[in-house]
């Protein structure tokens, strides 16, 4: 690798996202220059630091679909972090092109802008999803074979493995991070905005798509910040693979009820039967986190507590995202 | 699923090329209709029963890359094999827009096209390379993590996880082989062609990319072709993934004492040194193929069987391809 600097700023894709947002900030407080490269379909200047203006902070609005867009962002860059996605997993399933062109093929016009300006490290926010319906609980990232349910998890998967194959061509390093389901402030979609959506369309009643046995971890915001700047700080090796979730998890039917007891309790919960929710729905994860511990990161929140807090939140905001 | 077809034409992209032809021969023995897409870029008409006009066969040139192009073949199949692909490994290290674009893209392409079309069945060349360089070794299909080291791989583990994806979301079935280094008549590349070329530049030496020790199986294009339709006939599930080779496997300097001895002995070898050939090699790899034995298939030849019977060939033709 020629050229490439230890120090310099750091690009953050998807910086104005509800994920992304939390770690531009963690990013300023720890003095680095960050710029935010957004197309500000689903991220808002209203997330980032003074509403993009803070100090060490620039904001490109470019979308990742136009090869070129983002070199005047990358150039010089000592690291980037590659969250912008799709962020509606079922969008995917109706028009695959969604995944494909934000996913796929945004993530190959990044890469060659790293390549181009041989920047020395990428972290790409991936998925649990890429597992499928894996037959392993809880699934360690030695996991295979690799089976996506949806568009979503193949195009995360894609990412995945050019992120690989470019660090090892070009020579530089990737941190791959499976994310468990993360929640938190700023979020447009998932399960509790669902459900927060549904009682106050209906106060009545709570419809829980599938048979409500769903089991899965939540990771709030935070730690999934935390946990992608603990292994930035301290993985070793060219290419590095993740889990991030928490060390339980929790149905949908005890997601619904928690819902339910928020609002005053007075709703009755209705399932619409079947084992998925929806088409690309895997309705059992549970990753294995063994490998992030080891590195003495641990989530300040279970799955459980993730979810009290995100109700806590869209109670008092009265409107989800919080 | 609406509109499935239990019988109809059998499509096979890259139909043309070393390994798509031989299955094309295969597929009319067995009395079906057989539609080849290829662009004719590394496949030949000549490949082809009858140069393209053998009964019950059709060809359309046409190149994936463009969205659509495929559909007039793909309209009414029972099948698709996918075998189109770049086929020059390094030829991505210098220019990554070849498998994003011949690979990654042209799979999203041919899948648009299959969905469109309710086709049941998608059939996919992948490769032994999705594994980067495996910790164990032989390597069943349940290893992960999945991390090419080259852009091929990339696109090979890209076109996986959508074929997986579409198959779930759209509900068709998908069948995903992982081929070792297959070798037979008509291969253009890799490194039975390499030292048929360098000897036939200087007879007096052969040099070997890195120490020698590098050490792969190789697969006969017959046994590739008799695995894949072995699979296609028993697999269950709807997706399932195979990885296809030999139980041996041989190193580079085995082969080229081989090609050597093949061309009278008196070439000296020299190695260029280090681990790996090119940026891009996996020095090692072995596929363990346990899971398609059970099937009741086994390959013909041995790796080194293979290579002997290939270097035959090639010194029969007096060419590289045979």
């Amino acid at each position: 690798m020629t050229g490439a600097r230890a120090s310099g700023p750091t690009v953050v894709t998807g910086g104005a996202g509800a994920i992304g947002s939390m770690l531009v900030a963690a990013l300023l407080a720890r003095g680095l220059e960050v710029r935010v490269v957004d197309n500000l379909s689903a991220g808002k200047r209203a997330h980032l630091p003074g509403d993009g203006t803070a100090e060490r902070l620039t904001l490109t609005v470019a979308d990742l679909r136009t090869p070129g867009g983002v070199d005047p962002a990358v150039a010089g860059a000592a690291s980037v972090w590659h969250l912008a996605a799709n962020t509606d997993i079922r969008r995917g399933s109706a028009d695959p092109s969604v995944d494909f062109e934000h996913g796929t093929l945004a993530t190959f016009h990044l890469l060659e802008s790293v390549r181009r300006h041989d920047v020395p490290e990428v972290r790409y926010a991936s998925s649990s999803v890429v597992y499928g319906s894996a037959r392993v609980l809880p699934t360690p990232e030695t996991y295979g074979p690799l089976v996506p349910e949806s568009l979503y998890g193949a195009a995360k998967l894609a990412g995945e493995g050019m992120c690989a194959a470019y660090a090892h061509t070009y020579g530089f390093r990737a941190r791959l991070f499976r994310f468990a389901n993360i929640i938190g402030p700023g979020m447009t979609h998932g399960i509790l905005c669902d459900f927060f959506e549904k009682l106050r369309n209906d106060p009545t009643r709570l419809e829980i798509l599938g048979d409500g046995k769903q089991s899965k971890s939540y990771l709030r915001t935070e730690d999934c910040v935390s946990g992608m700047l603990a292994v930035a700080d301290r993985a070793e090796g060219r290419v590095e693979v993740f889990n991030l979730g928490t060390t339980d998890r929790i149905t949908a039917r005890e997601i619904g009820e928690k819902v339910v007891a928020a609002h005053g309790g007075r709703a009755r919960i209705e399932f619409t039967g079947g084992e998925r929710g929806w088409v690309g729905d895997v309705p059992q994860t549970f990753l294995a986190i063994d490998k992030v511990l080891a590195l003495g990161w641990k989530p300040q929140y279970s799955s459980a507590g993730a979810v009290d807090r995100t109700i806590e939140e869209m109670v008092e905001a009265r409107r989800c995202p919080p």
